[in-house]
């Protein structure tokens, strides 16, 4: 059996794991992101090498949230670390003995979905949404990952959704996470709390009575407990979800959608709405084959799991 | 030097074209779209058996407007041809001796501009935007044309920019084409005169003073002599092909961006607001290479130089 | 007691009441409109002289569509009905001996319902919203018809609500009423038909399963009936116009606004979606007074109980 | 000759003038808010007290920011003071002599616009849109204020423009201020710098090179010396403005629309441009007459002028 590391570095944590070439996850460590990002490098090389078992591993396969180049070495750019040109893999390389390739984290997520999660059932393409706190994508066609011209494709997050629209911290305005993803939803309930909406009553009452407060995770619980507002909430999330997914589909015609993160722990309350609305909006649905949409199913191992297989496949 | 036919099945004509392996077209026929479908493939047939040199060809290749399946065999849907799941491949195919393909016209029209027209400085990808009556797009990546998951993949025409915007013909709102085509910059200018606009002098006396025979040729002539409206209708037309150009780069991030239909005789009366809107619109500009926009260089024979080579390279 | 005539000339018919200083119609006659527009003014005398007790009333008040001059005599043009500058108060003067005025139909709806109907508890002021086959208003404030400068105020179904939106009849895009009107209603149930959504089984059978018949009489008692997809169509046009109403609260703060016109037969189906849209859409809502949003209650007999008051109460 | 005197409440300064039944300020003081709400009677009393000719004034009309209820008297609700149902006309009342009415400020600027500024030519109506850091506004109509039914009409810089648009601080998304206003201009501008667009080189220098102080002045006068980025940030913001004015006009039909606020200084740079907005997207334009867009003339001294002839001509 072929072993391979994969690394997920988020701006909170860092975490790693040893990976069995069908997907599983034998052994996995994890600590905290370092507030100097110079001194990560170390930090994943300490990692690494902490895992059990990982001188049987033939990669190691870094995912990073960021523009990375197509030496799938260098990050160009990290909005929550302070990498510009980052030559991130050679310098784990420089502490490591296994060969490094270096991803986005929404790229190696689709990647370990199409391979071992929702993408189970197909060996050509995948399309998968993560609705987070914002909202990441990753393509796969013809059994590859499609990184496009210079490494920084499906970037579905920033498509503009509405012209004019919602100001992103992209510095454009209507892109998509500013509907669709988990800030949104926080957002809007924030809204209707402080225009006091008589409806809002359970909903004012989450975050400890504070709106700055209330989460996603709440939202979710008091929809599922059946609150009306927190389910048209979560109905118009789904909603925004759909449409950009029929863009995407327009575009991209993938043969499975899946919907990762956050928003996948509600389940079908989102998921209802985010079919409809893709099938409501994906022109001419009477005369092609349709994608079939669902959830992921690795939650937030995808992003480790599709990583390491990228080292094992996909060697730099 | 191996030899291929290319076909282009449109709406009004059929042409076929014996094309080299550089692209060039040697010989070249074409007789009107008979009206009765069914009589297609016979005059496909006809056309492909004139074509002096064709016994040295290798295969064909066959553009149609429409759904193609994975089969690269079947229509499954034609927008202006009355064609349901027709096995238009194999039709051909009983007719003649050389191997059949069949493609959407808009991807072998982007292959055509990839290998020999505004792609010929990359081998990797390219995005083509065909602005005539409608958009149409094909995408190319890592050398290959990308045809999705069922094979509809690029019906950039019909993304939707506009939430709740004009009705198009494929039954949503706000389709990409209903902006940015050569019938949008029609209607647009036909709105100009029914309103009274004052400015519109010059554009009322085009169609021989019927606006409803005011066509896209006029108005670019009309632009190019200076006529204030005029440009300013095609400034706006530029403005919305670069938005949906931006939109279109965020999830695809092509090297290349190719603008290629009857538009592109406005050169760069409508490509200079292109490229400025698309690179306002770009999220994260600043930290990404950026797409080179440029005009097609194939004219309307993209489409049969396009399906020929993909009869060479890729045969079914 | 004192009477007046009110006259209501649409697209169709021409209707006329004596109507008593309560609104009550004591007598009314109606006749198909002449096709030629030049026939009118004698088929409005014509009726006048039928009705039984003319002699005894004191003014003719004529509702039409269009814009109707500050004169209050002129129409300056109408959209149904070959009219351009045309005289017609000075007309119909010719014909008859009682003192005669014109007034837009939907300003004399909207002073129907203030005097007589849905604004029976209030003195001040009114906003009626006519949602028909198009969507026209009529604004009455301190007491007394708010008719604007030039005399066309209140064209409500023409305010842009979407940019770049569907386009109106009118030359401009995103009109209110391709939202919000029983058209845009009837429009939206025929996409889904034509787009073969699942869900429009009972939809499809309207029309005699012809959907270029599908009317909104049909569409609003299958919902009446439960059917989902038409419940849902009803749900979305009651959004859109509570929506436009609170575009028309921010600018005009009326403290009654009466919903009338055909729509206002679905009842509480639509009108649960008006007010909960009005409600989430009014800006500061928290801090001022809200408008009393309600069905009118005049029907179709209030564009002649209005012109009929008008001609008593503000005679030219 | 009669006096009146007119106060104007800021968000940071008070203004008192002696204004003649011309509209003539003939005498005047002013000094800071006082930062607790509950000082600022006294602080209008005195400034009251310290104008030369008080005594031979007949009455004080105030102007502040925010819903002020029908009874003229009371501020409902204040942006940017810590007001909620603030009775500041009894409290003024109870430390000065002379009668006190309340009025928007907005509104009083309309007032005065219409009395002794853009609106001289005119004794029937008036739209005034005052474009600042927000846009507010005042509708005269048949010679009086158009207040509405509870006394907060004309809060036009928060009618919704765009659907799922920018989120105004008002809860709302897609207000008109958001899009029209002095501060979406500076918006604009900073994100150009931001984004690192190469045409921002002289904006980029505003502010002392701090992109978050640059302001609207800076912007103008840039335009004016011809840097084509501020001419195009002021051509836009233009055309929000016109296209607002043209839904403005849809509803209200105003025979003249003010401009005023800090943009009115940047003269015909934003002028040409709302009138061309307006003209564009006003419904039926040729059939209607169509109102005179101009520049206000009483700059930031409209508010004091105006309220003060309101104490004068409608006392309460």
């Amino acid at each position: 059996m072929t072993l391979a590391i994969g690394v997920d570095i988020g701006g909170t944590k860092i975490a790693a794991g040893l990976v069995s070439e069908t997907g599983q996850i034998l052994d996995s460590v994890e600590e905290p992101t370092p507030e100097d990002a110079s001194a990560i490098p170390v930090a994943v090389a300490d990692l690494v090498e902490r895992l059990t078992g990982e001188q049987d591993a033939v990669g190691i396969g870094i995912g990073a949230a960021g523009f990375v180049g197509e030496d799938r070495q260098t990050v160009r750019f990290a909005p929550n670390i302070d990498w510009r040109e980052e030559p991130l893999g050679q310098r784990v390389q420089s502490l490591v003995k296994l060969p490094v390739v270096v991803e986005n984290d929404a790229n190696a997520a689709a990647w370990g979905e199409f391979s071992f999660g929702a993408g189970e059932d197909t060996d050509d393409d995948l399309l998968l949404i993560t609705v987070g706190t914002g909202i990441g994508g990753g393509i796969v066609h013809h059994g590859q990952l499609y990184r496009g011209g210079f490494g920084v494709a499906a970037e579905i997050g920033h498509m503009r959704i509405v012209p004019d629209g919602i100001l992103c911290g992209c510095g454009q305005r209507g892109c998509y996470e500013q509907y669709g993803s988990g800030s949104a939803l926080v957002r809007d309930a924030r809204e209707r709390v402080l225009n006091e909406d008589p409806r809002a009553g359970a909903i004012a009452a989450l975050g400890g009575g504070d709106p700055s407060r209330i989460t996603g995770q709440e939202l979710t619980k008091l929809a599922k407990d059946g609150d009306p507002l927190a389910v048209e909430l979560l109905t118009e999330l789904g909603r925004w979800i759909g449409e950009g997914a029929a863009v995407l589909a327009t575009i991209l015609d993938p043969s499975v959608i899946a919907i990762g993160g956050g928003v996948a722990a509600a389940g079908d309350l989102v998921l209802a709405s985010v079919v409809e609305a893709f099938e409501t909006h994906l022109p001419a649905r009477a005369h092609r084959p349709q994608a079939s949409l669902r959830l992921a199913t690795l939650g937030n191992e995808a992003g480790i799991i599709g990583a390491a297989d990228l080292a094992r496949v996909e060697p730099v």
